[in-house]
């Protein structure tokens, strides 16, 4: 049985008491090593955009032995652009661009004692299927295919498509974004798109974890659906965000939970 | 006479009268379609020499459809070299890449309905392992973890490893290819080394799948415990030479299966 | 009547009796020994959508030994696909790509006594630069910063923007592909894309070689002017229709050549 | 004429006042920025074991605004693994190889107002040309064809069959590597291979510019004759290192340059 925590199209209870925390690793930036033992779920790269076989085993390892879950990073098949460039597939290659990473990460996973159990798609392929609708079928399709749970945008087209489906969806909330009033996230650029203040993105967190209500970047107030805070690992700080995000955490009751 | 590597440890009786056809697929070269419904073991690329995963997923769907048996064909890291350069690649990487590329057939075979049943090393890497001891040891290691079979020339280091560990293994005899007064096969280019006529072809076959008493290209009698003939798809006249081998084995009351 | 984009700012005469004759080579497909002596110039593959270094070494030889004109045929770096997927690539990636493929050939074609003198976009990236403004500028900049000359198709966006940087043009017609009452290539898929009759193809190659009228799929008749025809070298039947086009353009008295 | 410091049997002259300084540049790691500065050389990755053309456009014109001269750091087709693994390729793909990659970046450098002056082989193939002959041969070749000159290990089998062939060569010498009586590098991975403390680095650049005579590990008086001496921009504390090189080179009074 899959260790997913489903999502539902009811607002989040005040009282939820119980968060996911995901980050990217395998990607051989950042301190892998150390995140791995802030968060609950592990988006390890699968080759397309980024880690070799080794890189993904030890970083298959690492969860392990950390007890986090391992999700599939699938991407586009552009390691130049570290999978940040849209591209037109055809469902038919992208299904099974898909199902050939899930694959790879689940014998690596499986070698060390581990499993695959969700798919978190990467970089443009995240942006693509929150509207496209063939790239948005062929991933859920791909997912569905593979017995996984699919993490995404609260919101977007492939999260829909999956639990009509009747796929497992896990919802993601970002500790770092700033959001639009519709709920989506302010694209990279705009000024104030990435939240640095170590003590805003801990207060953003704990909010996300316990009400969903945060604010947008123009000051309105938002409702976010999140079963999951993605934390980046990447970005100067990174670490000590996410320090700062687990003590704000406990203090504010929620355990950190994958289950 | 040497006695060239049993399969087990008695040796193959003459009445044996099953026998094994592999033969290299997905690799974007040759006829697939008609060579799938000849062979009774598909050796399947995995991407690492050559194949994209939509090119994997419609061989393997030849595959099931034809109830063909499904290897995972794995390689060297080396597109531009179709894998037929040796790497020195450390234990630790190999046993990783040889992983990804099972677990990434697998996840392309499940979801049409199939699944990867053993690992047969291509070009270099092939050739690496019947001597070389680190790198034999390492895919030996990952085969072993995966739980497949391994497929491989008989005597070769990493067969006997194999065995010792209690992996399944399969002996392979070569259709097309002049062997050594020791059993090995001559290197391509020496003259002779390659049998192009299809009767002779498919006289060698019958005597691998019957006896395993063939003669060396220099005369010499030599035995070759084969559970499986490599046909190569490859060649000029490839679908030609597969054909007439099911004759002859059918002629000499051969029953030509994967089991 | 249509007049699709002449190569320089004069009509082409009625009387143009010299035609260059371009086919895609050093992609690993076709008979290109064959097919380099049929044509005057060749669009050599730059290992982004195919080719290795040492089939583009031997390719540039026997266009040098042939004495066929060179060209890059750059492509999105995405070999799994052929490039012949659209990729949303910055115009800085963009641009470093073209030029690193450029320079790659270049250093090839030289060490073999030739030059690279023109530039022939492949794939999804030659559909593109028809209409993609930020793309179409990206290659005529990478195009101009090597000092070469563009091929592509009367009337796109690229050709535009060589032609008013001061950079050389080389219209194309294609000897194989129907065209649209605007003069734009019927896709393929759709009825009557392909001419598959050699017969019609030379007719065809002739009439764009001489007058530029032929008619459009529909049947309504337009002008297409062509410097270069595009033999398509990987199609069955290709060496039997570029040698019917060779017989048909000389019996009616057309040179061809690239200068 | 290219701005190629020639080297000679005759041992460096004790006032030789002139060194060169290279670091490897343009793959992805470290800080070339501050590290093009500090240095007069830049090897610069060719995209076969890391970098991507935007990355070498980027690192070029870095190297063009400090007036350092460029070099092509090739390598064998290996990103997964760096370049760091042996790969036994023929002489003519290994040749192909390498005029692809100095073309490329050679494309790109011109682009910016650059051209590549030398070659440096990186990693394994480094290592490999010291004694293998084909592969040596192959890479000389190569260079040769290019019209550069070949930086490499004084003694190394490349730089005499570049000696012999009338190419010019770059002798170089490590900054923070212990060598052996006989001359060659410690291997990493033995205790004492690789020198840490700043002030050991920096004196010993300062031996090598002007005497050449250095210790050996073992505490034994060895000569090392370098045109150029190698700081690693990968290393904690590489800027570190480089900025006490120069400071110690000037107090010395040599001049740090590459011509």
């Amino acid at each position: 049985m899959k260790n997913v925590a489903p999502s539902d199209a009811r607002p989040r209870s005040r009282n939820s008491r119980v968060i996911d925390l995901n980050a990217d690793l395998g990607e051989g930036i950042g301190d892998d090593a150390a995140m791995v033992q802030l968060v609950t779920s592990a988006n390890i790269a699968c080759g397309f955009h980024a880690g070799t076989p080794t890189l993904l085993r030890r970083t298959c390892e690492q969860a392990v032995a950390s007890g986090v879950r391992i999700g599939a990073q699938v991407s586009y098949p552009d390691r130049d652009g570290f999978g940040r460039r849209f591209m037109e597939i055809a469902p038919e290659d992208l299904i099974a661009d898909v199902l050939f990473q899930i694959g790879a990460l689940s014998g690596i996973a499986r070698s060390v004692g581990g499993t695959v159990d969700y798919v978190k798609p990467h970089g443009a392929l995240y942006n693509a299927i929150v509207a496209h609708p063939e790239q948005a079928t062929a991933v859920v399709t791909a997912v569905g295919e593979a017995g996984l749970a699919l993490m995404g945008l609260p919101g977007s087209l492939s999260l829909e498509l999956a639990r009509d489906a009747g796929i497992p969806v896990l919802t993601e909330g970002f500790a770092d974004r700033a959001y639009t009033p519709e709920g989506t996230l302010v694209p990279r650029g705009t000024a104030g798109a990435v939240l640095t203040d170590t003590a805003a993105v801990a207060d953003r967190v704990v909010k996300l974890a316990t009400t969903g209500r945060i604010r947008a970047l123009d000051g309105s107030p938002i409702i976010v659906h999140a079963d999951s805070i993605c934390l980046h690992g990447d970005t100067p700080g990174a670490l000590e965000h996410a320090r700062a995000v687990r003590r704000a955490l406990t203090a504010a009751g929620v355990r950190v939970s994958a289950r």
